[in-house]
């Protein structure tokens, strides 16, 4: 995470960007809208190449049209400059055995700003050509670096890292041949929005919420994602994936160990790590008779008609897990975590409900119980709001439920800059902080993966659900059973 | 504390309620304006006499008048209903050794009804004659109430109550005589305010903040009213009193009181001020030397001149106290009461600043510490505020304060009763939950008198301060002192 020491750090430093990929959709909507906005505002070290990658035949000249043409961004004043920066190599990294095209390339760079640049691999591709992409950089010793100071690359990778345990691994000892773990950078892009670091500022840099953030005051916390759209062009993929390997595993995981982790030492990456894969090693496995119990699949109606789905598919759109965490500050505390596709309408949310208070003071004064309740609202409209109990105004004396609300929008003037900007920024800086650790990703994985294997054989039922609900009515039998309702999530705070 | 099936017994029941002193400023602005309301919202009796009572010379023609052009209230519609139960009587409640045209009023009003009223005489007159007045009514046998029920009076008398410990003591051995306590309403109009009785919610209601409520988490606590006008038309009396009497032995101790006291069993009178009599006697008395340190007492300039003041008068308009709690919650926490005229403006607040996290977490993250505070806004804009630290947006790291707030008038539609609305329904329901008991008012002048005794001979000296300010410099020096320094209290929540 930047500090303003750190962006002149970024100023007088030096790198070659390459992004493989580059003519595909992430490039385009997220990794060349962010290094736009970088440059426009002066964030990029002074000395600055983009290559971008990718298998069409494309000069130069013409990547830059194609881009000026199809990046996703609304301003495109000062396109030109940017231009400048980016030049455009046509290669298949997974299968040209010869990339010496791209070497020099980059020689060329090194010897026009005879200094020697950090090295950042991009690999937005296809997962499934990550593994003979890395094999194929070896072979042309494209880890190893500047040839003067022999300072090592860096390499971004996109979940899913692996579709399970075993592939994570396997992917891992590919990556492992050619690079340390602090040359990769793995992103969970949830982690570089605002809302989800303001988390730590929220539970860490505020001395009144950490003394109740424990079970004796917390019953229960619901983790949200919630989708409008359905697999749209994602058909192929998401039909291979559903949504517990798509969303839980990593955003859903990612959140609920922010929100239940200890406190690190500091905020490098190291720490932070460090107490995260401490909670997520944490989570409780589930069992087959869990499985049965504690999660719910869901599939919308009309799934089954989307483009390039199995019309057979047994795939979730929908999926629900209760989890529960084995440590002193968590026990008996039920995590609900969930997401789905088609869903009433577009949220991440967090909601932390505390305990009633068990006394008789109020008794009479209220018909309901009113406990407090937690929002943090991830998207849309990000902020944090508090469920209190108030008095009602008038003569009776009656409770009734207030929002105190804080939102970023109308608190700071200042825009919020999008996930990817910070990322990428991060990896210039070397920052690991908000990237994920392979221990972290495999323990994911091991929670994931017993889940996924009683599911695959049927168990329990795959539900369906109408288009623009909640999710299946199993979900809400889940949850009741336990003497618990699902707490809307659809801004509830900050609606302005 | 109403609810909605003591509204209809009060509609069944039936009262006569006196008012002495009908033609005083009180009556005008405050207790016929309530009636007024309560009788157009249908909350009074359905069989109610008021027998308004003052020295003029009226007929109830003529008074009805005059309380018509008189009236402090926006909306008169509706005043004509109003006056038909309004009868005038002119008398002398002190000094008229007769008063059985008073006592036949009622006894009409009694014939007429066919049934025995509830009896409430409310003492809208100067302290300087409650005495008189109470001996009178002895005389004329007005204590005893209805002659076919015996059901008692009750009597509402409003601060002062007394000027020191001794003076309240003779006022109580009168009242006393004739009355008992549970027939005595002693009105501070601060505790009929909606935001008021709000603390109880807020405390009690609510799981999340009674945890950090205590000397562990919270540094200190300030307590402010702070007046925009000067003594206008209240000089003499003023002059004589001072702001330590006028409004810190009630209305401040009062608010310290309520947010300090501990849980009270039911939200009955007699439970309320258990505990708060409780927290009172745990207030430390300040010694001498105490009050030279822990106490200012200011005079605004330009206070010499105004209407009946003594031009050598060494009378305080600001006074500030910082008071100790002697037990297992509060030992170490100090709480600073200030009250003065012609500041900088209007503001009742009370703002409970908490510790700072002491952890290096973030020490690299923010220039000044950022503690959290939470404000309590009584008036004007009632509303409750949370002081966080957030994360600012942006890609450097770094904090900023936010305030979450929940404002009464955004929060609810329902318009606010005034204070004497409420405590005039109390009184009907012999409710005395929200009336102070005689040995609070004696306990909180056994905390003033000492002040005061110090104050009387000089110590500390008695300062200026500049109209517009928020006091003098020597209420800067006390807070600083200790290493803190003031919240400006000006609505810095509810702003709209």
């Amino acid at each position: 995470m930047a500090k303003q020491h750190d962006i002149d750090k970024i100023r007088k430093s030096s790198a070659v960007f390459v992004i493989f990929g580059a003519t595909g959709d992430l490039s385009k909507k997220r990794i060349f809208p962010a290094l736009f906005k970088l440059f426009k505002n002066k964030l990029l070290p002074e000395k600055f190449k983009v290559l971008a990658c990718a298998r069409t035949k494309f000069s130069s000249e013409q990547f830059r049209s194609y881009l000026f043409e199809n990046i996703v961004i609304k301003e495109k004043d000062g396109f030109d400059n940017f231009g400048k920066i980016v030049d455009y190599l046509s290669l298949d990294v997974a299968k040209d055995i010869n990339l010496s095209h791209l070497t020099k390339a980059i020689d060329i760079f090194e010897n026009e700003i005879e200094t020697c640049p950090q090295r950042i691999f991009y690999m937005a591709v296809s997962p499934s050509i990550l593994k003979d992409s890395f094999e194929n950089f070896g072979k042309n010793n494209l880890h190893i670096g500047c040839t003067k100071h022999m300072n090592k690359p860096r390499v971004i990778i996109e979940k899913p890292f692996g579709s399970d345990l075993k592939s994570a691994q396997e992917l891992n000892l590919i990556l492992r041949k050619y690079f340390n773990d602090d040359q990769i950078y793995r992103i969970d892009h949830y982690l570089g929005k605002e809302t989800v670091q303001n988390i730590f500022a929220f539970r860490f840099a505020n001395e009144i919420f950490e003394p109740v953030w424990n079970n004796k005051y917390i019953d229960h916390v619901q983790i949200t994602t919630a989708e409008y759209i359905g697999v749209e062009k994602r058909g192929e993929f998401y039909d291979r994936t559903g949504a517990l390997r798509d969303i839980v595993q990593n955003h859903l995981l990612q959140l609920l160990s922010l929100i239940t982790m200890e406190q690190p030492q500091n905020f490098r990456a190291q720490s932070i790590n460090e107490k995260k894969l401490e909670i997520i090693k944490s989570i409780k496995k589930l069992s087959g008779d869990e499985t049965q119990n504690s999660t719910v699949r869901g599939q919308y109606e009309g799934y089954l008609r989307e483009e390039k789905i199995n019309p057979k598919s047994q795939t979730e759109s929908y999926a629900l897990i209760k989890l529960a965490i084995e440590n002193e500050r968590w026990q008996g505390v039920p995590f609900y975590l969930r997401t789905g596709k088609k869903l009433t309408g577009k949220v991440t949310s967090i909601i932390i409900q505390f305990k009633e208070k068990g006394h008789k003071l109020f008794e009479n004064f209220w018909e309901s119980p009113l406990p407090n309740h937690i929002t943090i609202q991830i998207q849309p409209n990000e902020g944090i709001g508090i469920r209190l109990a108030a008095k009602k105004p008038g003569l009776e004396s009656s409770l009734e439920p207030v929002d105190m609300e804080f939102c970023y929008k109308t608190s700071f003037d200042t825009p919020q800059p999008e996930a990817y900007e910070r990322l990428l920024l991060d990896v210039i800086l070397a920052d690991q902080s908000l990237f994920l650790s392979q221990e972290i990703v495999e323990e994911s994985w091991k929670i994931i993966d017993p889940i996924e294997n009683v599911w695959q054989v049927g168990k329990p039922k795959l539900a369906t659900y109408k288009v623009g609900t909640w999710g299946p009515e199993e979900a809400n039998d889940l949850i009741e059973k336990d003497g618990r309702k699902w707490l809307q999530p659809l801004l509830t705070i900050c609606k302005i």
